[in-house]
This record gives structure tokens, sequence and C-alpha cells, in this order.
């Protein structure tokens, strides 16, 4: 855990410049717009620890996979988004004393991360070796606005003395990824160019052939005046630069613009791609810094109309919600369904920027409150393209007749991952797809969406649970053996409760789906019959009689749902009895002990307990939170989310602030030690539904915008924004008080701790009760 | 599977020279002396397919561990037996052009392995790209008599020319591992000199710092008498060589012959390393190649004595039988307590060379059967030297007070295996090493063995488990969570029978373990409680409340005990029903489906009832047998074996033929198309205990020793030979009689079919009864 962040409602802000702080620094101040996103890293040399990282959404190269001992279905790779062009360097040299931040005195240091605008801003006052003291400051952005583009705007003033600046101003190539399995490089060179102030730069990945063509251009001006001097250029192996040297008087200051293009074969013909890079770069000279920087900000002016969250008296709680809200919109902003949401965003390497269930379960909600209904739809669109791979990946493992298991871990839709108590037993993740496309049915009421991609996906994961189940003659039930839930502390149980639930669900499901296909679409209905050989009547039998007789783990001395078969042969003793220097246990106790122990990582029974909480009473849910909370050290970033909104629902107000608390600032804080590696994106997805669905106590049913909200105690009050089909809402909890603020054209039906309301056009609606609504 | 290997009583013949079959060959033909060991490679280079391998026992690297995800306690390397300097290389050339198999015209080939005394030969004409036709000849072998000595008589005969014979002897340092993990190489030069005929290179092992010098002579002959050529030398990095060149008219012969001696600073200080290499050459040099045989022909002439098998009426299990007692008599010679066996012993690089259970488990039987007691007893002084290495061990995994987890592979007493199912979890191995104590004390009678070895391995074997067992509130009895049984196709299960069973059994022997010290060595057991701070009243009332309350999984319907909770939930279905084209089952279904499936790889609930039969009806025993051999896959070459005997046992005689035949000839026949890795060292001594415990129906108990045989209808007759404390005896079965043999001074209690008798000295014993004593 480290606290050097400043806090500010708006700003993420370092003062004092500690490189031992560096790499952290780099992940919290990372920048990206959805296409494109990089580390935040010096533009200048720096020979002190960084891991520099630039990342192309998609672009990615199947890493030949690493084990020890090869386990039969063991994907040959794992896909990697990869570090690409390094196109933010500009060195500098002061009469060829080189600047470099590991090897000056640093006399003042700021960098600073604008959510506001997206922008990240760095000044700093140096002593170099020469005596020599320079003011120098960047300014920089990927554009929202035009995803191809970045720019930057680079000034060194002299402070002490009249020389010579150098600047070499380059776009790298020669790039490796710090996780590579084998310490290959990935990129070969097709093209370079460079001439004066402009150069280009094509490269491609090995085995995957995706062509990346980087171009940039840049000014160096003087109070404001564009100078024009001699450029040098280098020309070397996946390497260009031009080089200027300009006269810098004492007390003046030279501006170093740079923009860049990044443009790739995913979107343009190998042909079209150099010239494609060039129209960019046009268009931003064209433009200019500020004219690039104003639509930038306009766009996420936009960004936050629909999606921030406020919070008085807490700045440090405001300042982390909204790094929360700032970076999944950095992330992904969903115009583009090939796209999907790495663990890591653009912030790092780990996890190889490539899905996870995480999208699904913890990112999904967000994007469907917060943004236009077609960026859910196109992370939903993702997985339905990636059907056929799912069938083929289910197909390895021995399935058949469409059965479709989707991956653990993918980019272009096969399976990536390596561990087989993961890889080939995580299966409740085909559950939570199915999940995604009832949540997203269910929220935005496009129930269109399951002709025919909700419904293929649904029958093809149907088809998979139906193989796997088997029967137990010993229990008279149906059984799942042999799998891990999203408890990664067990592995390898029988009748993972949520995983057995999940598969009884997505079977019901699907029955309701099928009654609406003849419903409402019965002539495709009767085609995808044909298409996908789907024997009606045989194939819901069996689903029927497992959903009648799934076999679901049960304590009735406790009255509780069990995670697994045998975890009351448990040892069970509350997590607080951990002693403190063995927290986290992951870290400290052998794998076998955490196994063997009843300590739970993440949300299991409990998140199936939150998904269909409508299957059980309030004091049903209570009994098994108080059963697991206990029993769960939250070692994964994506479980306080779900108790938070578990305990906000059974009134343990409390208990839901101070869990909330264990994600809002996780990255801002390091709170695991480890956000150097990158951030914890798809968690931060999680903690916006912690606050919406936790504190605002949000849901969608049939229909209506449901609420349940109670303000912590430490707030003065709280709001934020949401879209709901199409309007756009504006929700606010004070101490005694609760308004929602209708900005569309359409009613809104309510029901606001059980009081029921329609809420006309442009109107406001406001509850008086106490802080929880009693 | 294959079947290119000539039928022979005592030899191993190939002719025919197949070069896709030269990686079986060079495992098959594979020569050792317990000390050191090499693959039957060619002496003149080879271009084609091939693992040149020479191994020197206890010389390990620690290979840096490779895993794809890290798992809390994995170690950090995995140690591994390395090939080591090339000695046997004799590079041939005739007028300039090289002799090399892969790329002559072989029209006459013939590799022959003379069991009874340790002679590997090969002969063959090959014509030349130049048209020159020569017929060569090798005999080479590494002495058993003299173990630091290896020799070589080399002959090439011009056929159609006359010419100039070069030959370059050398030997080789610059060697690799071909499954290092990370292709480097192990072995750094420290020293080298070559001098005529002579020379010495003396190598270390990175890391481990373990200093090997290689000596080598040689000398060139025509018709018996010894040539003077001119000898240059090469003297390269990590390279020594002596090249001559000869004059070849047609029709003779040049013998080369060539001497090498290996000593490491396992035995010797640096200082003398190189001083000792020089004597064993002077030594060879003395002896002369014949004189060097003789000795190592009368060595194998003992071993023989007291541990040949002959079989009538089937010369290919007569070859596969003594094919199995000379590779482990090559392999261990028990003379150094230090050494053990690897899966693999000198003849692959599987498995590292390092230790695994199977000794205790599959090979002690054969050297307590076959060789003096000081044999058996160093493979448990091995384990007893380890112990404090155990401690930590389990100290690592979180276990406290002197508790040991002895490793799952190990070479120095650490883990080095990194598959947490198994590393962590597969703990029955603890219970075999205190097995393999009672097993050697009961066939020996040596109980002096308990004070201090066997008490202080048992002490901290029965603190692992005291520690290691959990109590079960639910089932109100003691449990084992998370193990995996000698089964590997199940994983972290909750209950094996067998760990269990071993656990609580571990903890009996250990009680009587201790009555006995405090009645024959109350002294030292005085001395044990303090080192080990034993509170005998305190611990011994856990185990015994543990003995009393072991949870053991068992079916009342079917009478069995199973092999873990939840086995009953498994879709039950005979492996006869796999289809053929998904056999092995290993090879075939992706790891979860085997998982979870019903199907077992080698014997486990069987291992224990194998073990404890005493404990069993034979009734009960029967029942196990027909409910887990039909789901006996037995895709380990260890598990035929163990239902050989029970089959046995319980009158299956034809079964237990049938499932002998799977390993008698394993390597031989290649059966599992992966002898080109190596032999399968450990499961030859599991075939030899197929054979005297099953066929011969042998048991040791109470001193006396039983037999219950049987004959295969096949065989004519067979006969076995066996030590038992101190006596050596010979046991012959035929169609309606079975003799024993007593070659010693002492009177030998016998029960042969329950038929009481006592063998006299240098006395014979006839039982007439027809085939299985009926």
């Amino acid at each position: 855990m480290k606290d050097y962040i400043k806090h500010h409602r708006w700003k993420v802000i370092e003062e004092d410049f500690s490189p031992g702080n560096n790499r952290i620094s780099e992940s919290i101040f990372s920048i990206g717009n959805g296409h494109m996103g990089q580390r935040a890293n010096f533009e200048e040399k720096y020979s002190g620890d960084t891991l520099r990282g630039s990342y192309i959404a998609g672009i990615y190269y199947p890493d030949k996979t690493r084990v020890g001992w090869w386990k039969n279905g063991y994907p040959e790779y794992f896909a990697k988004v990869i570090n690409s062009t390094n196109w933010i360097g500009i060195n500098i040299a002061i009469d060829n004393e080189e600047l470099d931040l590991a090897r000056v005195k640093v006399i003042r240091f700021r960098r600073e991360l604008n959510m506001q605008t997206g922008l990240l801003s760095r000044i700093f006052t140096a002593e170099l070796a020469n005596g020599k003291k320079i003011e120098a400051s960047s300014k920089r952005f990927v554009s929202l606005a035009d995803p191809e583009l970045g720019a930057i705007q680079y000034t060194v003033k002299a402070l002490n003395f009249s020389g010579v600046l150098k600047a070499e101003i380059y776009l790298d190539g020669d790039i490796y990824n710090q996780d590579s399995n084998y310490e290959e490089k990935f990129w070969d060179e097709i093209d370079r160019t460079i001439s004066g102030n402009e150069g280009f730069l094509t490269m491609e990945t090995q085995k995957t052939k995706f062509r990346v063509c980087t171009g940039m251009s840049f000014f160096i001006s003087k109070e404001n005046k564009i100078l024009q001097p001699e450029i040098k250029t280098i020309s070397a192996k996946k390497y260009i630069s031009g080089i200027a040297e300009i006269p810098l008087p004492e007390g003046q200051e030279i501006l170093i613009e740079k923009f860049a293009s990044v443009v790739s074969s995913q979107n343009y013909t190998e042909e079209k791609l150099a010239g494609a890079a060039k129209q960019a770069i046009k268009r931003a000279e064209s433009k200019g810094f500020a004219g690039l920087f104003k639509a930038h900000k306009s766009r996420w002016t936009k960004k936050w109309e629909t999606s921030d969250i406020q919070i008085e008296g807490d700045v440090a709680a405001q300042q982390g919600i909204r790094f929360n809200i700032f970076q999944l919109n950095q992330t992904y902003t969903g115009d583009d369904e090939r796209l999907n949401i790495g663990p890591k965003g653009f912030t790092g390497e780990k996890y190889g920027g490539v899905t996870y269930w995480d999208t699904e379960a913890y990112c999904l909600p967000f994007y469907l409150g917060t943004a236009a209904q077609e960026v859910a739809k196109n992370l939903l669109l993702y997985r339905y393209k990636h059907l056929p791979k799912a069938i083929e990946n289910a197909a390895k493992l021995g399935f058949k007749d469409g059965a479709a298991l989707f991956p653990m871990v993918t980019i272009n839709g096969e399976e990536c991952h390596n561990e087989w108590e993961i890889t080939f037993e995580e299966i409740h993740r085909n559950g939570a797809i199915a999940y995604a496309i009832r949540n997203y049915i269910n929220y935005t009421g496009d129930s269109g969406y399951m002709a025919p991609f909700g419904f293929e996906v649904l029958l093809a994961v149907s088809r998979f649970w139906s193989q796997r189940i088997n029967w137990s003659s010993e229990k008279q039930a149906y059984v799942i053996l042999g799998v891990t839930g999203p408890n990664e502390y067990e592995n390898n149980v029988n009748n993972n409760f949520h995983t057995n639930n999940m598969a009884a669900w997505t079977l019901r499901y699907t029955l309701d789906a099928i009654d609406y296909m003849k419903k409402e679409h019965p002539f495709l209905y009767y085609e995808l019959e044909q298409k996908w050989k789907f024997n009606e009547l045989k194939e819901t039998a069996r689903w029927k009689d497992i959903i009648k007789k799934m076999y679901l783990p049960f304590c009735k001395k406790e009255g509780v749902y069990l995670q697994q078969d045998g975890f009351l042969d448990k040892e069970l003793a509350p997590a607080e009895n951990i002693p403190a220097d063995e927290r986290p246990i992951n870290q400290n106790w052998s794998w076998d002990r955490i196994l063997r122990s009843c300590y739970i990582k993440q949300a299991d029974t409990l998140q199936s307990l939150f998904w269909f909480e409508n299957d059980y009473s309030e004091e049903q849910i209570k009994r098994h939170f108080d059963f697991y909370e206990p029993l769960t050290v939250h070692e994964s970033s994506l479980s306080p989310c779900i108790h938070t909104i578990i305990a906000a629902k059974i009134g343990y107000y409390e208990k839901a602030y101070q869990l909330y608390l264990r994600t809002a600032r996780l990255d801002l804080d390091d709170y695991n030690n480890d956000t150097g590696d990158g951030l914890h994106i798809t968690s931060m997805g999680g903690t916006w539904m912690a606050f919406v669905m936790g504190f605002g106590g949000l849901r969608a049913r049939n229909g209506k915008l449901v609420f349940n909200p109670f303000l912590p105690d430490k707030w003065k009050s709280y709001s934020f924004k949401i879209n709901f089909r199409k309007a756009h809402l504006e929700i606010k909890k004070e101490k005694e008080k609760f308004t929602v603020r209708n900005h569309s054209g359409k009613t809104i039906q309510l029901s606001v701790w059980g009081e029921e309301r329609d809420l006309p056009p442009h109107s406001t609606a406001g509850f008086f009760k106490n802080n929880n609504g009693i």
C-alpha cells in the first residue's frame, strides 16, 4: 500500500519524483482511447526502472505456451496484446548532456492526470550533470475524438545558461514484451521513411501478420514562432528519427509539438495503410494541438455527462470513483465489436490484454448503465462472433453436436489459458456469458437481441451443460464433477453450487428463449432449428429433467447451500483468525494449504445469490452472507464489490461501506502492491457496480428502475448518472432526501424503497426519508 | 509397439539397421554399472536421429523450474542427472571419407547385448560414398568390477580396397541435455591435457560444482601387434582427441582399444581427482581389455547366481524377464547410500534421473529378494539421510515440530517437482517410505534398523500425518482433504482410501516401533525422546484417536472401500467400453475428462489391499479386484504388476498372466511408444514382483517363507533364485511339482500352499501337487 497520490476531485497528482514509485505511476497515469493506450512513460530517455508500454487494441501475438508438465487439451499458445512502436519518444540533450531523470538532479516534479479532459501532463525542473538547469514540461493525450491520433507538447526552458538544445524526435519499433515466454521479439519491420519532420514506420507482427503503420510529424517553435532548424534524420532498423539543434538562450523556452498516427491492418488493407497514416498526420497538423485537444476534451465532457459520480464530503472517495470511471472509459468505447476489455486494459502486460469472464460479470453493468445501448451490445456480439470457436473449443475437450464452451481467456475466440484446473474446469464462465444476455435484455428491453444472437449462444451453451452433467446413481440426481468455481482457492471440486446453479438456470432461460422465439420469430426459429439440427422435443426433455433433478449441495443445519461437496469436511474458522503476518494467504501459504482451507478468494455461492437474488428471501440471503462473508479473504480484486452489494441489500450498511473501500482506491493507493504491473481495469467495473447497485441499490426489474439507496455515514451526499432504455437520469442521495431527475422525453417507472412512481419527462422525483429509507 | 528385437534366452539382438528405431535401440541396449551408464550410441560419428547420453550417478544440475503459472510453495529448480562427457567417441574415416551410418550404405548390421556378461557389441558391413567397403565391429562395457572404468574394442577391416584409416579417438565435454528447460549448457571446463594416446578432461557442473575427470587412453594394433603410429592431438575447448592415420591393406583389420576412466568429486577431493583418473587408466592398461572383461563377467555371473529367473517353454518371456533383471542390476548396485534409482536409470533424460516413490514401492522388493541385505538397506538409508530436508520441505508447506514430508521427486532430499496436485498432494508417498521400513525389517529380520533410522523416520512421518489430518464435524471422523492418490487420473480429491489407510497404518506401526524401542533400546529411546522433543503421552494419544476415528470411504452396497469421496457420483462403466481409437485415454482425452471419468491409471485402493493383504479376507480382496480391475486402464507401467499379484492371490490365474505380459516386454517391444526416451527401469522392479510374488506367490511372514505358486499354462516350468535372511534359495515350479532348494547352512521355515515345513541346510523340498496346488 502506498499513499503518495495527492487527493483532488478531478485530478490525479504526483509531486516529488520518486524512482521507486515510477512503475506504479506509469500505470496510474496511463492514457487510452479504447483503440490504443499507453503507460505514462516519459518522452525523454529514462534509464531508471520503467516498463515502456504502448498497446493497440486487438493487435496480438500467439506467444508459445509455457508449462512444466503438458496436459492433453492445453492450447498451443497464449495470445497477448503486445507492446508496439513507441511513438512518444523525444530525447533531449543540452550542450550534449543528455536529459535522463534517473541521472539528473530533479529539483521539482509534478505529474498530473486531468480526468475531466483526459490530459496527461508533467512539469519538472532539473539540474544536469553540467550544472545547467532547465524547466521542462509535457502535455499528452490520445484522442477520444479521433482514435488514430496522439499529440504531445513538450517544452524546455533554460534557467541558468544559454546553450544548444538537441532534440531527437523518434519512432522506435524495436520493441519487446517484458512478459513474453521466451524473450522473443514479435515485430518485423516492413517499411520505414523519414524525411525532414515527418516519418512513418510500418511493422508487422510475426505469425499473426498484423500490420501497424505509425506516423509522426513534429514542429519546433519559440515564442509562438515556428522555427525551421536543419533536421538531420536517422533511419535504422525499426527506428527513425529527426534531430534538430536549436540555440536556447537563458530564460527562453523551446516548444516541441509531436503528432502521431497509429493505423492498422485491422481497419485498412495493406496497400492503404501508409496512406491512412499520412492522412491522419495531415488531419492532426491541420487541427493543431489545440484543435485536437478541443475535440478530445469535448468527447470527455460527453462521457462524464452520462457516467459521472459525485461524492460530497470525501475528496479521496471522489477521486477514487472518478478514477475508476475514467479508466473504464479509456479502455473500452464500444464502437468495434471485435474489441473487448483486458484485465489491465492498456496499462500493462500482465494477463496479456485478453478477455476473461470479468467482462460479462463485472464490466457489462457499467457500460449498460452509462453508455449507449450499442456499447454493451458490442460486448455481447464479441462473444457471439466467437461462437464457432467456442464450439471447436468444446469439441477439443470431447463435446459434440454443437455444444459450446467459451474460453477462459481469449482474444480471437480460441482458448489461451493453460492451467488444467482453470482452462478445463472453471466452466461457470459459460453461464456468465449466458447471464450477460439476460442482463442486457433485462436492462435495455432489447429482446430482439435474442433473434438470433442470444438464442444461438444459449442453445450451444445449454448443449454443453447437458453433456457436461452426469447422473449420479448414488445421489439419484444430476451432478457436475471436476469443476473450479469463481473461488479459485478451491480447484477440481464436485458440485460447486454456483456452477450447478448456473447450469440449471441456463437451461431454464434457454427454454424461455425458445418460447420467445416461437412466439415472436417463428420463421427464424424454424430456420435455426434446421441450422442447429435442434431436436426440440428430445433435447428440452432432457433439459427439463436436469432442471428438476439438479443436485445442489445444501446444509440443513445452517440452512445454506454449500460451496461444493465436502465443504463441511473443512475446518471452518473465520478469516479474522488468520494471523496478520500470514495475509494475504496467497503470498504466505502453500497452494495445497489454501485449497484445503475454508477460505474463499472471491464471491462464489454469493455470486449466485447476487445474480439470482429474486429466487431467495432476504432471510436466506442474510444467512448465506453470514455464513460465507467471514470465510472470505477477498484476495481477488473482484471480490468485495459483490459482497458490498449483498451487504447493502440486507442492510449491513457499515459492512458494505468498508468492503467498498477495499476496491475504490485499489490502484491509486497500490493496495495489493501490484499496480506497477498495470491497473485492475475489470475490477473497476466491480467498483462501479458496488456503488450504483450497492449504495444506490439500483436494479432494473420488468422495465422498472428500482432503488433501495443508502448514504454512507461519512459522506454528505452522492449523485450518479445513468442511461436507462435511452433515457438519461441523474440520481442524488442526500441524508434525508433521494432525488431522481429524468432528462429524457419519456416516462420512467420508478420503485424507490418499494414506493412505485411514474417519473414524467424532464421532471424530478424526490423521496424524503431518512438515510436508509426507514 | 515394435517387434524387431530378436528373441533369445540370454541376448538382446537387433539385425538390419533401421534409423527410425535407433533411439529405441539406444535405450534398449544401454549399459551401466550402478555408478555410471550410457545409451547404446555408436562410437563413430552418427548424423542421424540420436540421443547421445552418458550419465554419472549422483551428478546433477538444478535446472530452473519452468511453469506457466507459479504456485506458492513450488521449488526453484528441478534437479537433473545430466548428460556428461562423451568418452566412447572414435571417429573413423577411410581415405578421408567419413564413416557415418546415416550416410553410408549399410550392408549388414547386428547389435547385440549379452545380458549374461554385460557386453554390448556391434558388427556391420558398410559401403562408403567412395565405394570402399569395410567391416567394422565394436565391443563395449562399463565395468561392474571396477566402476570407474569402461572399455571398447573397435575394429575396422578393409574388404575391397587398400587405403588409409584415419581414427580420431576423443573425449567430448561440450555436452547438453536434450530435456533442459532453457537450452543451457551445464558444464564448465576446468582442465584438459592430451599427450599422445592419453588424455584427461576435467569438467565442472555449474551451480552444483561437481567435478568430473574423464580419462582415456587408446592403443591401435594389427594382427595382435601394437602399432606406434604418429598421434596428432587436438586440444580445444571442452574437447581433446588423438588422431592416427594407419595404412589399411585390403583384407586386413585394424583394432582400436580405448579405455576410459570416470571419477568425480563425490569420491575424491579436487586435488586428487586427476590423479585418480590417471590411476584408473593405469589399472585398465595393466589388465587390458581381456583382463577387465574377465573381472566384469565374473561379477555378472555372481549377479545372476542370486537373481536369475528361468522360464522353460517361452523364449520371449525368458528374454523379457532377464532383460528386466539385467537392467535393474545395471542401474543400482547398492554399495553407496547416496545413490538411488531414477525411473529411466542411465538410459535417458526423462524424469531427470531422480528418485520417486517408485523406489520404495516397486524396486525395493527386487533388491531385498536378490541382493545382499546392505543393498536394500542403503536404499532406506538414502531416505534417512534426507530426513532433515524432508522436515524442511514440510515446514515450507506450513507443517511444524519436526513433521516430515519426503519429496515427490528428489536427488538431494529437496523437492523438485512442480505440479501442485502432485508436489503438494500426492502425499501417500510419505506412507510408502514408512512401509519400506516395515518391508525391509519383515523380510530381513533386521529389526535393529529401527534404532534409530527406522524410528526417526516413522516419528517424523507420523507427525506429518497427525498435522495433515483434520476433524470433520460433518462426518465425526478424521479426514484428509486435497490429496492425489497413486491413481494420478484423479487430482485433489478428499479422503483417498489409500492415503487415509496409509496414514492410519503409519501411526499404528510407529506405536509398535515405540514399544520395540522401549523394550530393546530403552536408553537410545530416551535420547531420541529428548532429541525430537517427543511428548509420547500427548502425541500418541492423538495418534490413537486418529487410528480409531479415521474416515475410510466405504460403499455398503458393493462391499468395497471407495477410492475417495464422491467416487460413486461418477459414471461407472468398464474400461473395455472405451473405443480402441481412444486408447490410451491420456493421449486422446482432455485432462478434465480423464479426471472426472472413473478410469484408473494404476493400482490405488488395490495398492492398499496388496500391501495390507493380511487385514482383508480373500473374499474382500476378490470383491475389490472385481470392482476396480475393470475400471483400470493400466496407463502407468507401474500398474499391471500389482494387479498381477492380486489376481494370482485370488486364483485369477489367466488374468494374472495376461496382466504380467503387459510389463514383461514393455521396453523390448516398445509397448508404449516411448522407449526411445529411455527404459522404464522402476517398472522393471514391478515386473520382478509380479513374477515372484504373483506366479511364485512368495511372501515373507513372521520369518517364514510363504509360497502359493502357480505356473502359467503356456510355460513348461519356471525357476527363480532369492536371498532370504542370508540364505540362498532356488525355487522351481513345474507342472505338478514345486521345489525349493536351500543352498545355505541354515534351516528355512517354509509354508507352501499352507503346508508348513522346515527346510534343512543344503536340502531340497518337493511339493507334488497339480499346477495350482489343488
